[in-house]
């Protein structure tokens, strides 16, 4: 029972996902699909990163991921799948895979070759469902692809280090669904160029002090419920997928709004911690 | 083939549900996973409750459910699993199974403990997704969990009646995908109250004399269809759910406007009904 | 295994696709259930078919497409089953088999009459799983319903041909993820008219000479990319589902737009081809 998941920027109205989902199961009729998401932004390859790293290692190896974003097939934009950390990866190669695993290298890389003369705008129906199928079936890389020694490397903001060590400039990467703020300082890198000295965490005019665990780490359990006045602060915590985010306690962008609207930050903006001695 | 449900705030552009999803297939390889709704507005345990009422009896019994709306674990925030009317669910303990089944007692009810000392942000990936991974291999609940006498008790906005049984006064509770209004008014009430007197439904400044079963009630077909102008007409229906219901002919949200923008009704707001004699 | 596609107005937020696919599971244990879209625009029976139309052939031949658009039984809209092409349609007889595939006839047609005395306004939920169920036992059609002669024939928008075949008067009817504008002139229809002649393409106020059959044949890769400019430009091109798309190169409708916003063009209105000579 083969797990394909897929992620696009297909947006869930039009036919595309059903197309791509028909195409599957008439090909491999035991197939597991599980969508991964179809909201990024088009042609986001840097969403799409954040998410697939985010989601992929959950999956058992062996899954297959295919990955429909800015993926029409150009002499500069060609098709590769490889297999990588034990997942199997179809997608383009317009530098996502760097952006989602840089440090690993694949232990099989293949330049996709089955194209038919006749090239197609919708490549993943047309060509990555059946490299998946193949690769599903059992079959090896090289049957559909010319090996290749590298994929293109493309690398997403990395957070600056400031030449002693007192500072770390870092941006915001991605905004989720409650608004709020994912930046691309890991809890990794902050504990290597802190070594535990305080600090403060600027972000827009705002400035903190601790990073949390926990989003209700800042309630105070022990006040009576109405003293409280929790939602709406704004924390910084380390969140799930190991990076600083800047949150809005119990937030909803279509009401009070998140740290997004209220903070007045957006993508790429900047999020920086200075450590103090 | 255990079917496990999910219901989150999450969104489904975000990589919180391919995550979960990834850990259970991991888990559980041949489990069913299926999507109630990832759209709850944030916090929303009221819109949970309406949703997950509507939609869990259809699933076999023995199915489990997930909930991950406002499920961080704190002091005042349990994590749960029950079984409830032949169902489980694994939630948190925030009032969610009162508003779901206040009539119903469970037939076993635990407080999850099998939390590692670190706590997390991400209850639902770290800690539900084994707690259902563990029923769905036939586990009980006491492995996982302490027994415990009752769940956290939070009503829902409940209609009241007037002394002599001349009036009900209700709340809007749901707003659904066509700008429909649902009021907290079931059927079952309506009838109990009413005892087949003749009445007057109030909504906004608008009055209705008659509950309609089908929408399409209020269409005269012995018209010809240009004569008809029942597209954007205001009823009242008892929904499929059993509850009393304002809706707009045909509405679009998008274009025209529901019975929510037109008749300038939102969530809290009143629907009275009156009996005559 | 058998496959049941759901495609449906209800959104993803309300409990009906929950609902509906919880019944299914207790009704038939090992169905597939793929979700085509649940986001068609309200009783939109225009935009369901262009998505069945693109979505329904790539499915094995034998599965069961439930089609919850505009559903309600009533004596001007019966419920009908029908075998299409291999595939088996259970839907309203509005006029939408017709609009997807007006050209096929069906080898079996019958008109649904397993409703109960009483009526309800969840057709999809009450009725259509129920005929699913049967069909997916390997049920007759005839058992569910009575065999009728044909369906309810409603054509959609057509293309105007000029009487010396020097011109075609299409219309958008269908608005994409990106914002592409898909007009109703098939690749087929533009290729009989013209028979290789040169033409002006004629969209809002803009002219296009050509025809693509990919979005990034407009890009010139000889050029450096920073003198490009092709990020939104606007391209004709023969989309993969066969018909004459107004596209946008790289376009994003929530931040620099699409064809649709950029063009000021909208569903129903004129895209015109005019052959020379």
């Amino acid at each position: 029972m083969p797990i394909i998941t897929l992620t696009t920027d297909f947006g869930t109205k039009d036919h595309f996902v059903g197309a791509v989902k028909g195409a599957i199961y008439s090909t491999i009729s035991d197939a597991k699909i599980v969508d991964v998401s179809h909201e990024i932004s088009p042609f986001n390859i840097t969403e799409t990163a954040y998410i697939l790293k985010n989601t992929y290692k959950n999956f058992p190896e062996g899954t297959i991921h295919i990955i429909g974003v800015d993926s029409e097939l150009n002499e500069e934009n060609k098709h590769i799948a490889l297999l990588l950390n034990g997942h199997y990866f179809v997608c383009p190669d317009n530098g996502i895979i760097s952006m989602i695993a840089a440090e690993i290298n694949p232990s099989k890389l293949v330049e996709i070759n089955i194209h038919d003369r006749l090239e197609t705008s919708f490549s993943v129906l047309d060509v990555f469902v059946q490299v998946a199928a193949h690769i599903a079936r059992g079959g090896t890389l090289e049957v559909i692809g010319k090996p290749m020694q590298d994929f293109k490397r493309l690398f997403e903001l990395q957070p600056q280090i400031s030449d002693e060590h007192h500072k770390i400039i870092g941006n915001v990467i991605y905004i989720d669904n409650y608004g709020n703020i994912i930046s691309n300082i890991t809890e990794k890198l902050f504990k290597e160029v802190g070594k535990g000295r305080d600090f403060i965490l600027k972000a827009s005019r705002y400035n903190f002090k601790k990073i949390h665990h926990k989003y209700s780490d800042i309630v105070d359990f022990k006040l009576p419920t109405h003293l409280r006045q929790t939602d709406g602060s704004r924390l910084a915590i380390f969140n799930s997928a190991g990076f600083i985010e800047i949150a809005v306690y119990k937030s909803n962008l279509k009401t009070v709004g998140g740290a997004s609207s209220l903070l007045g930050l957006d993508y790429r903006d900047n999020i920086t911690i200075e450590f103090l001695k």
